[in-house]
């Protein structure tokens, strides 16, 4: 633990100006440095194979967080307020690099259940699906065209860290995903509110190796990518209501497969 | 349609300083107008019981709306963040009076399946929560000790408008609601996290007149409730992953009593 009271002192450089993190020109591919706030998701970032580069927080956090493989800088909440840019009411913070994602096929082989994301652009949906699928048991999460960066910081806090727990990996080619999932003996099926989709319940689904497809928040699935699908499943749903949030459709279709 | 362009126009009072108009000194109960920001929400308060003051908008939005009830004052982008005191991005806002809330006795005996909340504070979780009543087939919710005010303009925000159109009550007694809704043919079903509760799944209540109980994020039902309640159910969960949110609890309870 190093006590630090100068805002400006350049060992603190990682956790300045926290809300343009996300973009670093200077960092490989442009992107952020990973970023955990609070208590929890701090430790679930310990625990993670990310190399953690070094902390900073008020003494108390620090102290709650035990041994540490990596600087902690000590100070008050208002030098930690002037660095980040804002007043942040968790007390502790972590910065870590990026690691490799998973490997795809190795990903793929070694799951029974898989999340297969298409278009889901939104930070905090992202978060929030990879909360639910660490709470619901889903091994891994694919991450089809349009979908944003899991590491965002956003969608770490959403999360509560979990985008550090379970494992992801870039599917580019959406039709070459599936040709592996089916290999593998995964079901494709392809979550819809469309009228003609199976119902969640009678697809057969629980206790067989199943990839869920998810589309995002508003245009959903394309046609396309539902018809690729080995079958299109939707959750039954009250007449004149908007779908569920992608996140929380997500969850119901985990907990039914599982 | 009245064009105003000057932002201190009176009639535009109830549109002023939107993040504080949760609080009204002036109005009953020193609880605000009804607020909905967006065409899709203030669609759905158009068609709700409650009665509407006022519209503010841009010409496109309040076009795209139709024949109104109330009086529609169509402004600039610039007017309209003046008044409300931010930008707002959804170009269109109503505000209504409070309307009296669902007759508990007659919400329970018209009911099938209902969710009972203990502790719900958190406004979002609380509008989330309603968002997924009324997408799941939930006939209405009732309000215990402790949860907050579904009215608050993040509530409706978040609900996308369904706390304007799934009813609810206030009650002030678990025990006597609990007396209230076995007399009616209810079980009700805790749901929790605990270890020794019953698998969603395995408790029999599919196709039942069920009352699902659900506690707030972090500490949840209390001992006294769970111990009150009719069965103490779970969602089955991954080893180490704190309780799903609130809000996606419930939809996967809801999803599993349809």
């Amino acid at each position: 633990m190093i006590e630090i009271d100068d805002p400006a002192d350049p060992r603190l450089d990682d956790f300045r100006d926290l809300s343009t993190a996300d973009r670093r020109p200077d960092r490989p591919g442009g992107r952020g440095l990973v970023i955990a706030e609070g208590v929890v998701v701090v430790e679930r970032l310990l625990d993670s194979p990310y190399p953690v580069r070094a902390l900073l927080g008020v003494r108390r956090r620090v102290e709650a967080l035990g041994a540490l493989p990596a600087p902690a800088y000590v100070t008050s909440a208002e030098v930690m307020a002037e660095v980040v840019g804002f007043h942040l009411n968790r007390g502790v913070l972590a910065v870590a690099d990026r690691a490799p994602q998973s490997d795809l096929a190795g990903l793929v082989a070694s799951s029974r259940r898989l999340a297969v994301l298409e278009g889901v652009g939104d930070h905090e949906n992202l978060g929030s699906l990879f909360r639910n699928a660490a709470a619901l048991g889903i091994d891994g999460v694919l991450l089809g065209p349009g979908c944003s960066d899991p590491l965002y910081r956003r969608s770490v806090r959403v999360s509560m860290g979990h985008v550090l727990r379970v494992p992801f990996a870039s599917l580019p080619d959406l039709a070459e995903g599936f040709d592996l999932l089916r290999h593998n003996g995964f079901t494709v099926a392809a979550l819809t509110p469309r009228a003609d989709a199976t119902g969640l319940a009678d697809a057969g689904l629980r206790g067989r190796k199943v990839a869920v497809l998810l589309g995002s928040e508003g245009p959903g699935l394309t046609e396309e990518t539902i018809a690729a699908a080995d079958v299109a499943v939707r959750i039954p749903m009250a007449g004149g209501v908007d779908s569920l949030n992608v996140a929380t459709a997500a969850a119901i279709a985990f907990y039914a497969i599982a």
